[in-house]
């Protein structure tokens, strides 16, 4: 049991912040078990961590990165998707065959998200059931809290990234069956033939996590109609497949239409809204507000390597550019304030995880602290301020420790 | 004389880059006298300065930043800008009368710019003679080449920062005779009366350099078409008043007609793009390529505090994103590429500073000296690679040392 001290400041809903200077966290059991500005006098003799000073915010929630992709973090952007994956991203994911590779990919990848103050993520790894296990125990090993998929593929990929849809199907089953961080990851409709989603989805309707990209592109959208003319829409043939649960990350989502919004919320599922790369793949505009109005849970994604950054500090600048841009393209009034950015990068992403991304009691111990710049505090700004100027210029350096569920993050 | 070493890569023109892997460059008085990879036979008994392994890029150059907005950086951007303005902007700069604290924003400022690899820059300052020529000695202090602006406004501003538009230009006569960093500044339009910039315009005319802002918000345009119906457009006001010359730097330009950019070109002023603040406070989407497809003048600015980051290398993918909104919003194909990119922030704007920008012989010798990570290393990628990686998702420490005109540029 310990009492955390600092200037707290977190979201419980999208629409306003907490704040409270000089609060504590009564922390046990990694979790949060009490919050307030008195808790020494209610719980005297307990152990105080003094971060006074500093700014105590709940850890970084990204539910959307391709750990095999880091090596070519911000490489050949000038592409398009298409392009972009069979130029750099599928030669690059067949090297994780070899074990010594991925990690020495994958170290690099975690020290980087753990220094960008990200607590909780959900990975895209490679085909490879070694390089899937490899990253689930680097990632326990520097108590950064993942889920990691084994990617599914059986069609319209190179020679090195095919697989049978059979032994793609029976590699995921026995990770989910073994290991609780383990996740569905049908690549998307492009790369697997019916039948391998068709089984996939049986194993998601048992409730193991499902997570894979939809609607990025326009292009993307075509193929997937020249593919499927039987589906309503793209998302009808996941489905169709039984893959879309309320376990279900949806990366992208840049174009759905209201029917398949309709059928998002109905299931339950996630949107992962990624905005840095879809700017970089010029893929385009993600109504991100829409998706918020409607009820449909949403959280943030880096999308790591398309997108150019494992920090979900710069995500939150760059959704709120996207929506200011989806304001300047349609006269829509109707932008993502701050809070509600926040709140995306850390509640929204976090309830993926249970009860994450916020300082309520009963909450999950996830917390970063941040030291303000020198000019902050001498020149006497607020937390929120503090905050503000953090995300949108400040450095990971800034991040002097992070835990996640009560232990603290190892970057190295 | 030196000869530096090290893999060279920088853009003579904007579609491609130079590269030189382990090649030199002799430098000598603060210009480049020769670069090759025979200099060490060439020119015998020269000391080399080895930067094996690592890249030698140009100076990044920043035509736009109000070095009296630091303090405010990455606050309220939730703002657009008529309001930020009255908000934020204006309060904190009435502060400016007072020296020690300016002083204390501008050396954080300066650490922040130089840490950033600009070695060129121009600064808007305050309304302020004294905190003006304080930057000024600051930046020469710092070996950061240069021009400051003492800004002039005499209508619609707060009481602190009005003045009377004779006062106004005896101080910027004053500091442009007397002083070569010196800029003429006249805010923009609705803050300065037409007396003061007819004034301002003579001054112009004799060759001093202007700096100004235009057409940054559609409504700011309104604003300008009620206060000058007698003048064509925006810029015709500007131009009526002589302040429109080679040596003037237009910021923003995101709404020009092509009247006004047949102008601009005419008349050979430059154009500042500011991306990061143009989405920040959600004013439009400039089209870089119709400027530079025109034949005009373009560099890129920050526009810190508008902006919220102080790093040219963080704008130069801000403008490519802009580039590829402007490609989804008008279906036009013609996007800004890298090369392009890095060139507005090199040599683009390096040219307003003379020959600077590039390392072609007579050039002066401004120098980022840029490790390379450990991942670019052990996956052995090229140098194009490497610089792509440091821009879209470096950080400022991978800069280990920079010069400007031959001097080593000091951040303390």
């Amino acid at each position: 049991m310990k009492l955390f001290k600092g200037n707290i400041i977190y979201t419980k809903n999208k629409e306003s912040f907490e704040i409270m200077e000089n609060g504590f966290i009564l922390e046990e059991n990694g979790h949060v078990q009490d919050i307030g500005l008195d808790l020494v006098e209610k719980y005297p003799e307990t152990e105080v961590v003094d971060y006074s000073g500093h700014l105590l915010i709940p850890g970084f929630v990204d539910l959307h990165f391709h750990a095999v992709q880091y090596g070519n973090l911000g490489i050949g952007l000038d592409e398009e998707l298409l392009d972009w994956l069979n130029t750099y991203t599928f030669k690059e994911e067949e090297k994780f065959s070899d074990l010594p590779y991925a990690e020495s990919i994958f170290k690099e990848a975690i020290k980087d998200i753990i220094q960008s103050g990200t607590t909780r993520i959900v990975f895209f790894s490679s085909i490879h059931e070694g390089a899937t296990r490899l990253l689930i125990d680097l990632c326990e090993k520097h108590n950064l809290s993942a889920y990691v998929g084994k990617v599914n593929m059986d069609r319209n990929a190179s020679e090195g990234l095919i697989e049978s849809p059979k032994a793609s199907y029976e590699i995921t089953k026995r990770l989910v069956e073994e290991t609780e961080q383990a996740i569905i990851t049908p690549r998307f409709v492009p790369s697997c033939t019916k039948d391998l989603m068709t089984s996939l989805g049986e194993l998601a309707q048992k409730g193991y996590p499902v997570q894979t990209h939809i609607s990025e592109t326009e292009n993307e959208i075509e193929w997937v109609k020249s593919l499927h003319p039987e589906a309503k829409n793209y998302l009808d043939v996941y489905d169709q497949c039984g893959l879309v649960t309320d376990r279900t990350i949806l990366a992208h989502c840049v174009f759905c239409t209201d029917d398949e919004k309709e059928v998002i919320k109905y299931r339950g599922a996630y949107v992962a809204h990624c905005p840095a790369a879809n700017f970089n793949l010029t893929s385009g505009i993600m109504n991100v507000k829409d998706y918020i109005n409607k009820g449909i849970k949403v959280g943030l994604g880096t999308d790591v390597g398309a997108g150019n950054t494992p920090s979900i500090r710069n995500i939150i600048v760059e959704s709120i550019k996207m929506s200011k841009v989806n304001q300047m393209m349609h006269r829509d009034k109707d932008v993502l304030s701050f809070s509600e950015a926040f709140y995306l990068a850390t509640k929204g992403g976090g309830s993926y995880f249970g009860n994450v991304g916020s300082f309520e009691v009963g909450y999950e111990f996830d917390l970063l602290v941040i030291k303000p710049d020198d000019l902050s505090l001498s020149r006497g700004i607020n937390c929120l301020e503090q905050l503000q100027r953090f995300v949108y210029a400040g450095h990971n350096d800034m991040i002097i420790e992070s835990y996640c569920q009560g232990k603290k993050l190892k970057a190295y």
